[in-house]
């Protein structure tokens, strides 16, 4: 019998708001379950409970289904984000599936866990969360991913993106960035303004957050080679779901 | 006797705000002249005359001493832009002193012309002007240069980016990507308020002007590969020069 895969939301075609394919346009699954609770998560419906009733069990195919139904021919790129889809071993067949037919796939987490299907992933990114998350980064497990990823000869797919809010969370992306040095580096502007709604608001404050996180990262040597990043989707859509 | 290189301004660090490299920590080379006269051309002062009395000769030596006074050991990549720089065959001097100091270098260029040093940078990017500007893209030319590029090997290296201001341009778009289809591509949100001084304003309209174009690419099949940016920097500091 085919595996299940807890979903709590399939959505697009839209753009990919963040990170390494920043702009691409994509398709979107996001898989129930975290085993972290970060204190600013703007998924926290994926795992404290507040959604649990839209989770479906859905098989790979039943998932490739309900693509194919809201995206039709308008797609080639499909982003699984949770949560943290790295919970998930059963997603192996989801993403043969679409790789098969001709999709390729972007996926996002904390670097927490590993699984064998990381290496088929066209686009990984690890996001390590720093302290203001509340989290503690388990650094034996997370050489050991960037480690195997490394070996495999991938590395060209894969990033490291760290949200930052405050200085202490700069300190730990200059840490994170400094022991995988071979790794494409990316800051993102964290959103702590999770519940404002009102659009033009969050928009001052995301770009003014942004302007001082370009001023920290041109001030430190450290960060040559990094880039810096805003949400697009959180500029554009507020704090909207499901775009 | 060393070359004389045409320059306008040299400013940074600051981040790269549009492209294939969005986000990236860089210096910026403004080279003088255009062989275009793009109608919205956001920096006309590099040909119109009105700022001709900064142009200073420069040679390649005096660009890289100007750019370590300014960035010192902060920056470790440097961007061209103009203007046109593929005007200025001199140009080889500079990018070849910069990858002998560890610099990775990144240019901008609308497919006008070829130049041979085009082999060395690390992020190249061709932006044809698509009907909105006024200009006739001659695509005999720009067919060359792809060619050119594509047998080199280097094709990871550069990108299209086409710049959208209205439903034309967008089809023109679509068909630069249908005909250089391998080549990374990229729809940029034009800013046709290059003379908006209010930020809040300004911000409101281009990022509008942003969901506008995610929707159009969202819609459309041909552009399934297609990434969709904003220009950073005009979101956070405006129309402001130097930054
Ligand atoms: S790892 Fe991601 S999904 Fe999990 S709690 Fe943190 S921010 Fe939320
Ligand atoms: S090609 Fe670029 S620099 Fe030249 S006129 Fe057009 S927009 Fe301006």
């Amino acid at each position: 019998m085919a595996s299940k895969i807890p979903v709590l939301e399939i959505f697009g075609p839209t753009i990919q708001g963040e990170g390494m394919v920043i702009g691409q346009k994509t398709m979107f699954v996001r898989t129930a379950g975290c085993d972290y609770s970060c204190r600013w998560c703007d998924s926290a419906f994926t795992w404290d409970g507040s959604a649990k009733d839209e989770i479906k069990q859905m098989t790979a195919e039943e998932i490739w289904e309900r693509l194919l139904e809201l995206g039709g021919d308008r797609f080639s790129h499909v982003t699984i984000s949770g949560g943290n889809p790295a919970l998930i071993k059963a997603l192996d067949e989801l993403i043969l599936l679409l790789k098969d037919n001709g999709i390729r796939v972007a996926l996002e987490t904390q670097g927490s866990r590993w699984q064998d299907w990381f290496y088929h992933i066209d686009d990984l990114t690890i996001s390590p969360k720093p302290p203001s998350s509340g989290m503690t980064t388990n650094f034996a497990v997370l050489d050991e991913i960037i480690e195997k990823l490394m070996k495999s000869g991938c590395i060209d797919h894969v990033s490291l993106k760290v949200v930052v809010f405050d200085d202490g969370d700069f300190e730990y992306a200059k840490m994170v960035h400094q022991r995988y040095p071979y790794i494409s580096f990316y800051l993102q502007v964290g959103n702590d303004e999770v519940t404002e709604c009102d659009n033009a608001t969050l928009r001052t404050k995301l770009l003014d957050k942004l302007e001082w996180l370009i001023e920290k990262t041109v001030e430190t040597k450290e960060m040559n080679d990094a880039r810096v990043l805003p949400q697009l989707h959180a500029l554009v859509w507020g704090n909207k779901r499901g775009v």
